[in-house]
């Protein structure tokens, strides 16, 4: 069936079972090879790229749309979510359903709730939709062009991800399980955008007292096997809870 | 005319010009009398205390929607706004307007986009509106009970204010002009909720090079006339830039 078809045919259910007028958009980061990784989506036919997103329902808050859009594009279940805001321009898609009728459910003006998600990157199984032909991770330094505002959504995200570095669980959320300071230290530089004194940030981690040193190390490579850690939950929760940094 | 009256009278209109399902409510701070305050409202003849809020016209974004019904509650323009999360629980406003017909505007579910803004009390006017029969400065300890989610909403903003303290210019916003050490002091430390060294606050201030200290001073009192800073609004931006702690 081809893509306006799609559209038409599930615009009178739309109606029905959504709040009307708004809308959730997704930032999924995973972190995959020392890349900082973002999740992004292709329309059908139309040939755009858009982040994963969706509607709310009638029956359900804003978080449990954000789960269910996310369980259906991934397979994860329990992600790590962040509210961080609503983008509500005037003339935001503008352009994008002009071909249409004006009763059409998607030609309506969309106030969008953006969250951003943490994820496992080895913990998601990608499902494509009717609505697509494309859902792949991309590197945040190779971004497709996006379709309606989605470019800002995004840049907010990773605004807001720079600034709560120190308040919310980043590291843990994507990172696998085990890591390795180098790998730790990556994630930072990749999100703050610039390089960090390898030094420093040894002394500063292993001062916030978070992270457990664990017997093992990583097999394989030509180099001396790196040591492996894991982040102490209970401490780490308990030090950002007043923030990484020194507060007043 | 009776509040009944009142509600079912703006309905129609309501239906017209608003975006649905969707409402904005206003946290307003202000700072007095070395208290934080909040302005509070109480809807006509229910005596239920609410925050300030209202709905979003179909032609304006969420920041002119806040705006105007600022506007129309204080008369100050130009307000320091900041939206901080949506409220989006099924059960928000159960019970509130039960005796009205379903077809109500207000008894829709409403997801609410929580707003905090900060004034300099001596440049706010109180305007009531047709709803409300009280409008009123409360400092945050003596708040009374309020209806529906609103308290969570406060909480939450008192909560964001605490974790931005030193992104945004709240010092700036919510202070007069000229100010003292002291007032700056106990500002923080009712945002923080707690006590600080008053030496480690006057170092750490003045390390950061945002004050400029006045030649004048505050005149009247028994005591020495405490000395007058303002804040150099260029060199605070670019601090606040990074952050006012030390960052990574």
């Amino acid at each position: 069936m081809e893509f306006n078809k799609i559209i038409e045919g599930k615009s009178a259910e739309a109606w029905d079972i959504y709040i009307p007028n708004l809308s959730v958009d997704c930032v999924v980061f995973g972190f995959h090879d020392t890349t900082l990784k973002v999740l992004v989506t292709r329309l059908k036919e139309v040939d755009l790229w858009a982040l994963p997103g969706g509607y709310v329902l009638k029956i359900e808050n804003l978080k449990e749309a954000a789960n269910r859009i996310l369980f259906s594009r991934t397979g994860a279940e329990n992600i790590y979510l962040q509210e961080f805001k609503v983008f509500s321009d005037l003339n935001r898609s503008d352009g994008i359903f002009d071909d249409f009728p004006d009763t059409l459910w998607n030609k309506q003006r969309f106030l969008s709730v953006g969250f951003y998600a943490l994820v496992d990157f080895h913990h998601v199984n990608l499902v494509m939709d009717d609505f697509s032909d494309a859902l792949e991770w991309k590197s945040i330094d190779e971004l497709p062009d996006f379709m309606m505002d989605h470019r800002s959504i995004f840049d907010k995200a990773l605004e807001t991800l720079r600034r709560q570095l120190n308040h919310k669980p980043i590291g843990y959320s994507l990172l696998p399980e085990k890591f390795t300071m180098p790998e730790l230290q990556k994630l930072y530089e990749i999100i703050l955008a610039k390089k960090l004194n390898r030094g420093n940030f040894y002394r500063k981690m292993l001062r916030y007292d978070i992270l457990e040193k664990l017997e093992e190390s990583r097999k394989g490579g030509a180099h001396k096997a790196p040591d492996l850690y894991k982040f102490d939950l209970e401490k780490y929760r308990l030090a950002l809870k007043n923030g990484l940094n020194e507060g007043w």
